[in-house]
């Protein structure tokens, strides 16, 4: 079990209730886990994901499922942020998106790494 | 008992007694709750209003009666946010209105969704 | 949807996996909901179950299920309390057992109740 | 408007619905004033009422009103704790009965008293 | 005892011995009570003031009893938050006021009323 | 102003409201200071005192009066929990009494010390 | 990488370095993880370990690898609780031990588990 | 002993170690101490101190020490605010400076004072 | 500087202000720090001594000395609680005394180590 | 043991895996330590660092030891902050960062320390 590559192709939309109003979407994953690349030790986090819907919303049990997938992973932090956003904008293609991923911290240092994306237009 | 349907029907106003003045209002409802149209499973949440009243407020006992009508309602965390926001708006017609929603959390991921509404001048 | 009655039949049990041990088990269930007898109105409570098993178990799912048929049940503080304790207890049949409920609160009075079964030897 | 005297006549109690049982309720009611018997100013407190029922419970609303009519009543914190102590158990008949009352403060000292009951046998 | 009525007449000011530089005031009523004009049920919140002071500061032990003489007055939430701010206002025409009103909550719902003012120039 | 010296001779009591009955009695003080006798740097604490009175009660102004004659007073944290102790058991001849000093800390170390009292019978 | 099965043999001792004292050890993991053999989704937890050494101690390091064993395991909270307190008492034979997990919650209801040791002598 | 007044000779400076960048020092004094000059019973706060420095740093000890020197003063909270920032400003000679007293209240009523000075260019 | 090594002969006593009664003295260490003796990495740790004296009290500035004695030294959890309390009991001879060490955690594990000790009579 | 000196030789840095994005990194240091110059003691802190990359990010481990090799060095609070700043800057060339520490206290008084830089453009 738990096969799955963490790929977008993971990730399902529903169209926007609201299309026009821009507002606000939050998601809060408690537990995230993946490994550390160099030593293969699990690393915990914590993964916000904040929005502004333009077409379509995220669909939460696709998230979840795309989450688990980095379960067995090795990535480093600063990657595994940057690439969680581009895999939502390339899905979701929001007006604004904001991934803050915070770590438990390994030899005595925690971290948090957040990247935001923002619609030209 | 509880047949009502949350419908701005539920809300009552009563006049602002100070109209000339810019204030803001917040009421912070600890305990909603709601059905998940999939699965038909509760979902448990926080609902803050946050407005600057025009010429009437919103009246507290009506509210909750009007908040508590969602019991039984089948609806996703976007389309309750969006509808509390439009029914409020509907009857009170204030300067300004924000409603957040904050859910716990369903698969370990909770949720907040923020959207508001400024009076066109 | 949610027409189940909160019977003892809705809960299920498994064989304790290590029935030679005294050891024990707490599950805490964050949200509660029922209604008061009375008014109709809405109660919020947790609940939070302790035992030490005998033979059997409390599956969790059927837990869950078992306290969610309550959502639109009419039932006092005491009697709820006491009666999730007796559900219990037949169905499990536990060596000792305690349901403490602990409710949010109706006119600034909250509340909590605590009742325990040890069978007898 | 709040004209009753703090007298046990205030109180109304139900028929316990477990007799056989002995369990624990709980009842915290977190805003009580009253007015110190010296200067006039009013005392602020958290009134933790615990008690082992026998035949009979407090009824919850005839508590609150019972509490309430301290409001302009001038009473020590050692006086207030027994009071309300004796007109309970002259109502209620517990089993076991304690009444905890925390005071928010004079001139930088906060106060706890606690008096308890216990049913002779 | 506790005869006065809140007038404007109970506070009083002292000249601001920093008249020269613009500084802020807070002041947190934590214990703040009044009734409820519909039922006559107590009401219970928390006050705080904030403001720039121009010529004259308030008083704290009259800024008390002021507070203190709202404890039998049936008067709802915004109109009280605003009457403090105007009573306050004009007896120390402050550069800028603040009135926040922080209540304890009636049937789940808490609120919070935010006022200001600003002398014109 | 200022300049009494913490003598038990400030201490005043009151009859016991309820001397039949065996009740507790805490008084917490969040504001002591009094001054190191090595070094004269100022020490800050919380004296918490708790008593089960026999015919007599700890009048509290007294007793903040008598905490605040130890401010410009050099004493160490053992004898002077065992001074107050001493002090307030030959005023007030409680059945028991209980002083524990909590101290804010000097060079990186915090300090509890906890001293009792039991009548004989 | 992270093959191992979570076996005794994972785990490690060092001699007591104090055998002549019993004295008790605690060692708290904030973030265990393995699988739920029914659904195959992640279960999050917190390990505490509480022993009172005999001849050996846990090798730490030892035992943080043994916890990462149960990564990719699909295994109950109680089972798992009990495994681990028997892996550890076979390796370690302490004179008493208990092992508490305390879980994140599924569906709104967390658990804690908690089994213990003692030598028989 | 603690015979100083509170005058700007108390404090010391010591050259900025790196007077080319614009950076904040807070220096945040828990336990303070001075008197009402009314009714000459203690005050207790806690002194926040932040500012950008220019040529000179304040020595903390010297702070320490010049802080201690308000214990037997009898000032108002809104005078000790402005002369704080006065003494340390004359001193300092900062970029910046900013003085925030919190202080723990009298008769339920907490104050927070804050004044800030700009060096002007 | 800090060449002192973590021997009994750094820690001070003085008196027993009070040896007719038995009270608790407690001193928590906030900040504690040692060498791990496998990796040579630092370790943080807090360490609360709590003991009744017999005929004399540990001198403070010293304990605090002899703490910081350790902070070049490589010592493992178990050995450095149990050091500690011996150094203490050869010194300071009381009639009961337990050492707490409560350390900050290496690889997400974090450990508390107790061990006490009774004069015998 | 321990022997390196804190110089900007013991950093590592690393490519920044997206650096056509302005994104925030921030590692929060628990548990820092260095010596006062003046008294030998020794000093807690928290450190915390924020910055944007531009073409390389810090090494994460190289961090830990840099920090830890100030473990002996005595150093003012004001002067370790920018060195921190600049040693870090001179490695890893940010497009801004940002050092925080925050330290424990010492007679009272605990600090907080920040500086920033910016590059030019």
């Amino acid at each position: 079990m738990k096969e799955a590559r963490p790929e977008p192709t993971l990730l399902e939309v529903f169209p926007n209730p609201q299309p026009g109003r821009e507002y606000l979407i939050e998601h809060i994953a408690e537990e995230f886990t993946s490994l550390c690349p160099k030593t293969g030790h699990p690393d915990f986090g914590k993964i916000v994901l904040r929005y502004i819907p333009a077409d379509t919303c995220v669909e939460l049990k696709s998230l979840k499922l795309y989450y688990q997938a980095y379960r067995n992973e090795g990535i480093f932090y600063e990657a595994v942020t940057n690439k969680i956003l581009d895999d939502l904008v390339s899905v979701c293609e929001p007006r604004w998106m904001e991934v803050e991923t915070r770590w438990s911290g390994r030899g005595g240092i925690r971290s948090v790494i957040t990247a935001s994306y923002i619609q030209e237009t």
